[in-house]
């Protein structure tokens, strides 16, 4: 059997570019997992690992142009959008150099022999050492931040994991592309360049979640596909970790005070929000509580507003505009559902933005109105109508987990009175922001980006610097000699690293 | 249909003692976890946390004669052992108030914002919250430590989860007084009793981790139950962190030098450490590299020494004493297996210890005897003889994931010379041991008490101050105003929290 093509795909058109590689096999999963795992050793050295992962920004920002060039010849997400994102991805992989150079995420913890404990307790060295192969399995909506480059691969070699990438099949080219940058600063380091490698194709990716050498996996998608791999990854003789990013629908609730205080800026603030890069972010706005009543009229007018002036957009790949299409009038469909600007096919190749809206009450319980508690991937957004308190809290407590909750409150409710309301958003929801947007992820320390399920299968974040955390373990020793210990270990600290010594910080 | 009664029974004669409860239906385990779940936030002060869990401490020791003399009647396991066990117990409950009051776990971050990053950063500040009500699935083998008031319930409630505790079926009485000793502890301190609860029965515990309002659960038991139970978790339609402990191998690997040096000292060693509490340790060294040759004989002859003189033992039910036998007649039986000592039955219910010989090579490949590398419980370890080193690393290679792996050295060799052996032992174990034994675990902060699977589920500790980090998620608040913060993310610290600010810590 002829191996499957992989073309990369122009969306503004639904023309194929190129054939950039060949779906791989059962064979060739196996040969790259073995490839990877043979090489695990080399990525020992934490001076080694950090100047790679430098040197690996460093050659994604050289090769800008190249890469920003098919990135958007076949995701059409646009030079400026991708030029951001570009700068990001390379961001986030000195972040993780600084991380591995500070290496306090090797959360050293040194207890020595006590004789005065009931019982005594040994010499005891503890600090966490990388899993082994990790699957990272790239997104469609982020070309470079969330694939071959992006977060989970820089974290996962940073934590001195080989990576092999299942490449998403709505930009093979630029996989590619990256994928030869990655392998080349390696070379530069003397490292083989099979700590990263990319597969493409469906069956590769089952196929490599269920390799006995691959040690852990990294998802970012939609939920029925991250769910798949996560039964299959929970299923194997052996489990592994499944860190999946998968869905969310991002609530938001505007107060009565707050649409009354600055109902237009809202309405502008989601519209631009909602309705970004063709409103393909996993943190986009996807359900909103507004007030019924005139200030909530006056929210719904500037969003029909902004929203209306909104062209066209071009999806990822022509399945999700058709997705989108079906999911959006699915939904107008329902009873007491109306859609002051209807989302839906734009031109042949595009999607036109809107938004519905819902009486809250209508969500209060079971029913088919449960449809707009789905994510729905594209520029559209629900807005829930609520009487009252109750019904927010009513509704609320029927969503499913998320990334964001956004809270949009009036200056006078951060004295505190809104403290309620963000107590009931926090059990939803992984990062809570008041009066902001979700879009936009900042790469910070104190970034969580991730949530209760569907949001994410773990309680971990794929964005900041905890998110080398998902692979390692812990590994202690116990009375060994010093000429044997690890040298993060050893008594005189070679390396200078942050530990706790008998409980304490040095 | 008539409550199925759940009694105490004497492992020493088989007989029942006393009916203590019944197993609790379906809806007795619903409204055991909804209570559970409506009292959640009566965990939410740290202060209170901390006193119940030292108050909880105390009534254990106080109540030390009535607990330890319920324990013994219904596990065998002697006064000496349970008072030792209490102890710990009590240490740990303390040792995690301590934990809370110290705040470090909560691993909070706060980065402020910072208009000079590209895009700017908003004001982000991170810590960690409670995942709700916990399920712990109390262990055979310590009816105290790994049970209704051990390890997973003190971490849980310490980290403000309640806690529902499946009762293991060898010492209901025993968790019966346990749990009301915790809860009269809560009740103490102004906190609902439900913030802990105890059922009993095997379909319990099932419902129990399909609960749709239990958001983790804890397990220390089988390979086979525990997986079941991971399975379902897994199954769940919001799948749930499981951290199980299921079984472990715990491999020890003496050297030709070590041997020669002291033949006699590590046979008594081994021998003291594999029939220690009937061999019913998750420790215990169960598998043994010893050398081929007269060095290797001398061990095996001081071996034979200590396990002959061991007397014969009680096991904590009857179910494993059949186990146990059926178990260690199968591996003698396989070619080339010697029983030097026989382990078997004893009395009519007691084992005798003993162990069993075979060549390493015999277990380079797969075939019938890899029966020897399975963990089968009770007083009985194999010995696996090896010509040369070569032969060490064929078989470790084959090893299934372990919570320990202990290295016996010669003096010589702790230069450095043992460094490869080490290495070989670090990825097949959670804590690697020098010249020691596995049994007895120190509950110490740099203690690690899990290790690849079956060992355990996931990368997490269930013992030590880290066992916490099980029941938590990060949550962030982006731009939130300082009267509506959390008190430990606000900026003035009230708590006077142990915090990393804009990167460094405070």
């Amino acid at each position: 059997m002829a191996a499957a093509p992989v073309w990369s795909v122009d969306p503004r058109t639904g023309n194929p570019r190129e054939q950039v590689a060949v779906e791989a096999t059962a064979e060739e999963v196996d040969r790259a997992v073995r490839a990877a795992h043979a090489v695990r050793g080399a990525l020992a050295d934490r001076t080694v690992r950090a100047a790679f992962l430098r040197t690996a920004a460093d050659l994604l920002a050289e090769a800008q142009e190249h890469v920003i060039e098919a990135a958007d010849a076949e995701t059409a997400l646009g030079p400026a959008r991708l030029t951001g994102e570009l700068a990001r991805t390379a961001a986030q992989l000195r972040a993780f150099a600084e991380v591995v150079d500070e290496g306090a995420y090797l959360d050293i913890h040194i207890d020595h022999e006590d004789g005065s404990r009931t019982p005594p307790w040994p010499d005891l060295r503890r600090y966490k050492i990388p899993l082994g192969v990790v699957a990272v399995y790239a997104a469609s909506n982020f070309p470079l931040a969330f694939s071959v480059p992006g977060g989970d691969t820089a974290s996962a070699l940073a934590a001195g994991c080989p990576v092999v990438v299942k490449a998403h099949p709505d930009h093979p080219a630029t996989s590619e592309i990256c994928a030869s940058l990655l392998r080349r600063a390696a070379a530069r380091h003397g490292l083989p360049e099979d700590v990263l490698t990319v597969v493409h194709g469906f069956e590769a990716g089952v196929e490599l979640v269920k390799h006995p050498l691959v040690s852990a996996a990294g998802f970012t998608g939609s939920i029925r596909g991250g769910r798949a791999l996560f039964d299959a990854a929970a299923a194997r003789p052996t489990p592994i970790p499944f860190h999946g990013e998968l869905g969310s629908l991002n609530p938001v609730v505007v107060t009565e005070a707050a649409a009354t205080e600055r109902a237009e800026q809202i309405g502008a603030g989601l519209g631009g929000s909602m309705t970004m890069g063709a409103g393909q972010f996993c943190t986009k706005p996807g359900f909103v509580f507004a007030p019924s009543g005139e200030a909530g009229d006056q929210l719904l007018k500037s969003l029909t507003e902004t929203v209306s002036g909104t062209g066209a957009g071009v999806m990822l790949d022509h399945r999700m505009r058709e997705a989108f299409v079906q999911g959006v009038a699915e939904r107008a469909a329902l009873p007491d559902v109306e859609a002051p600007v209807t989302p839906g096919a734009g031109g042949e190749h595009t999607v036109s933005a809107g938004f519905l809206t819902v009486p809250a009450r209508r969500l209060a319980q079971e029913g088919p109105h449960d449809a707009l508690l789905e994510e729905c991937f594209g520029p559209v957004t629900v807005v829930a109508r609520y009487d009252s308190a109750d019904e927010i809290t009513a509704v609320l407590s029927r969503l499913p987990g998320n990334l964001t909750a956004t809270l949009q409150i009036a200056t006078e409710e951060a004295d505190g009175s809104a403290a309620g309301l963000l107590a009931e958003l926090t059990p939803v929801a992984g990062r809570v922001l008041v009066n902001g947007w979700p879009t936009g992820v900042a790469v910070a320390p104190a970034q969580h980006h991730g949530g209760p399920y569907p949001a994410t299968t773990s309680t971990s974040t794929s964005v900041g610097a905890t998110a080398i955390e998902r692979w390692l373990r812990p590994v202690s020793y116990q009375s060994t000699p010093e000429a044997l210990l690890p040298a993060e270990l050893r008594e005189d600290n070679p390396q200078n690293l942050p530990r706790r010594v008998d409980g304490r910080r040095v």
